[in-house]
């Protein structure tokens, strides 16, 4: 019972809204004067969808949310959703300064006609889970669109298993977004709250464990490897649910090289950048400023993963 | 030559701008309706000016800078500066999206009247040292404003001794607000960099070493105990700066469980928003929603908070 | 090929040395004097290679290593080999001052008839990885007998995949056991070592991930939970083996709560002791000293274990 | 009341026993053989006497105390003990395997004449106050002699400031030697333990903030740096006693470049070894194996070390 969610993503996600499969934490591209690429990002999008993703996931961490302004936030969402145009469920990121702007965040992604909001954590501040738990609950009693939260412990503060399970007793939240790669703790988490609420999503995004997750009973993952490799992402999660689950592996197996020299030899996101330049979009200059020094290291790595992602078969 | 500081802070800063003495990063009231309280605001500005603490720092981590928005930290800067109208010096705080919006924040700062401006460095995102240099120095060679830098690892990415060193040879860098309560490490940036930069000012936020960091070698503080015993923590640079380094601890020995309380007991800020109510002002509910349960502890301790202050003299 | 360790374990075992299944990492029971209690050590021994289990592992750190003497490691050695008899293989863990006292330990364990030694990376002080390479290096280049590595991060100075490499090229280290939980980790070291070294055994410490860590080429584990459900263990490894993953992690599923409460609600190792107490041995005190209240709530958590373990089955 | 403690230690330490001044926490040099060697061990000791330590520390970390058999430990302090000869204090330090074998090595270090023993937290396993506070009033309850906390959260588990308090209510509890370097928690301890134990010594194990730590009350340091450089430690002990507070953090700011370097870039405790051979003392090879590489940069950084210490005037 707790792991059986072989349905087909798409079908299922049509008939009853549940978030299933390969979401895609969408990067942003900038124009050359650092403003978001509009045009670039919308032939982004097209080409994901194209490419097979379940879904989209705009202003997630790789999407460099926290360094957009509100307004750049939002800009991002509603061309997400007008590319998105039915065709794959949105969850709309958000990272607000407190619980009120994520509400009003909340009420332009449901005008833009996202599936869902995902709210990380609060972070800088280090909080009690019982201030992280009323700020989830705040939200999820007053949105017009239903929640998935998200729990990245390296960057905000944890959501512990407990506070999850608390919060799946308000209707709008109907999943979580895990990046800790911790699969005993998604293990908990299913085991908490999937007899109660069969319908609520658990997703990892921490890309190098995404078929044990799956077999540890998650519904899918959002992934940031998704932006560079989406067809190998979605592949990996279609074996899974076809029941190879040792071809699965073998292909988690054969995509961790490149995973690791995107996540460790580029301030993050800037490997996943470079690797979706290298399938020919234009990403222009990360939102931190690089010294001379790292741009030309930058050169170097990305040639190196030019070739790791040719022998992934990725590019031609 | 390392230590020798012992001018008059309110004089030398007339004289050459050095930032001396003790700023208080100043807590932000909110209404009824959960908006910057402005009167509030500036009533509690009077009688921190009057108390007579040396320089005022608005938007700070104390004054929950993370979750005001953009337009809420210009309002506080602006305001902040109406009242201190010369009176003290004005370390106008951000912590923006990016270096662009920390120049548009730089440059409202200038134009405000603030005598600089400190910037947190980077957070949620884990950052080489690299990027932190590259961030704050994009910014210094370009903002109209001194820039103090602002470490506080607890909560952001650190900013490393080598990296305060390199920033340091860029002019507008002018000091560092240091929240790590690290002493060798104020001692190490101090041999860094007073020997070429005599006038850079080294302030620690953290309250309970303010006495051994004045030993350091600091110029002063920016603390958040500042916000409810202004008088004490003036009292404590005075002592040092007057030789009597014996009363100084002593005093410090006095002021800190008053301090551990409104640190550890309560969600940060709110010890010492409520330590500031106990004198009579009105903070309005803290930017995080609390529990119920939150809600009756925070009087509780607020009640020994009260017991405990007036032991210190700060209350009749 | 990375992941292809379909064969039997007893039978490879027996055919080539590899250190394959599931290896008991052995509690030690005490007499009421506080000494090694050997005749009921002789007895949980005879019972787990009755229940099945693929291997025993003395001195882990589930025996209390650091809290015995050196002289009572090597007893506790001698007795394993003993009752093991050549019926299943042993891993004698050791946690020595220093290179020296190892080398004699091995020697000490080769002469008892152990398969292999475990050696625990140095912990205490932190060190460089070149040193932690230079530590096992010392030994492998002197052992009389094979050795696995130790990682156990929580607990010692972590072996990285890089050093672990290196020592991979020394024929006496033929294995590691992996206490971290890392998957992705344990990924990245079966591909950077099985290809050169097929024959080099990969074992997990980290119980609640062991289906996951199977599925990503795992050749066993060394798991604490098998002191008490060795069978459960067992079948895990043997439901994989055979292919039927869903089955395996359906099991990993439901040991789950048990391990939790055993690990997390008790000192290390007491909830496993407090779990080989309600199989009807008899462990006395824990090595640390304990206040009352300690006791009593012990007394209340193996209740609420003895409920757990009936449920799994292991009890009747 | 709290920070009056400026009486002679060498006087006072005669007349009530108390713990005060700069205590060594000694080296332990090696033969070729990798054995204790004794002679340079005692003509070492002459030599610390000789420059005017105000007591011997066998057996910290300093000493490698971990890396020593349990009777290399014993040899150790009984050479301390005979060299010292009454004419300074030592505190025997020890790191046994558990309670029982800790209470067999007071007994030995009362016999030898030890003034104290001191007793490092339990390390390895992650254990609960409650457990940390059981180990050391086992011991407390069945010593024969006075008895040190020793407080090194880096490598042990820590001990709370409330377990340090309910440990002092033990009569046989006398000090704590605390190598946190946090000022803060220093003057936590002091408040909760001098009123009701005026004799109990707080002594630091953090070289950099000595004169800090004095300032805050500590009765004195064990101190790596005495090993290389006693006099200038205990002229900065003897400067703050005389009451020039500014001379003492002058000598302190000069001394932290090479404690620095000692401690950073080497293998601890090695960068101390290197600084006392530089006095002319052998000490053979760490109890760490080491690479080449690293024995080529240890000669580098000697070199260098060697023109930090003689600015220091340690050297001629």
């Amino acid at each position: 019972m707790l792991l059986e969610n072989r349905s087909n993503p798409a079908e299922s996600s049509a008939m009853t809204g549940k978030l299933e499969g390969i979401f895609v934490p969408m990067l942003v591209p900038y124009d050359e004067g650092g403003e978001v690429n509009e045009a670039e990002l919308r032939r982004f999008i097209r080409w994901l969808i194209e490419d097979g993703v379940h879904g989209l996931y705009p202003n997630g961490s790789t999407g460099e949310a926290t360094r957009l302004t509100a307004d750049e936030r939002r800009l991002v969402t509603k061309i997400t959703c007008e590319e998105a145009a039915g065709k794959v469920p949105v969850i709309a990121g958000m990272a607000e300064a407190n619980a009120r702007e994520s509400l009003r965040a909340c009420e332009h992604a449901a005008s833009c006609g996202a599936a869902a909001v995902a709210i990380v954590a609060p972070f800088f501040y280090r909080l009690t889970q019982d201030s992280v738990y009323a700020y989830f609950a705040e939200i999820a009693r007053n949105s017009p669109i239903n929640i998935v939260l998200y729990n990245i412990p390296s960057f905000a503060n944890p959501i512990a298993v407990e506070t999850v399970q608390r919060l799946a007793e308000l209707p709008r939240v109907v999943g979580i977004k895990d990046s800790s790669g911790d699969v005993p703790s998604m293990m908990r988490m299913i085991a908490a709250i999937r007899p109660s609420r069969p319908e609520f999503s658990f997703l990892t995004g921490w890309d190098p464990v995404l078929v044990p997750m799956l077999l540890a009973g998650c519904n899918g993952g959002t992934n940031a490897s998704a932006n560079v490799i989406p067809q190998q992402m979605r592949q990996m999660f279609e074996l899974f649910r076809a029941g190879d689950v040792q071809a699965a592996i073998r292909l988690q197996h054969r995509i961790l090289p490149a995973f690791d020299l995107m996540l460790q030899s580029f301030e993050f996101p800037d490997g996943f950048r470079a690797g979706a330049e290298l399938n020919g979009f234009s990403f222009g200059f990360l939102r931190v400023p690089q010294t001379s020094h790292q741009s030309e290291e930058r050169a170097t790595r990305k040639r190196k993963l030019g070739a790791l992602l040719c022998e992934l078969g990725s590019r031609t």
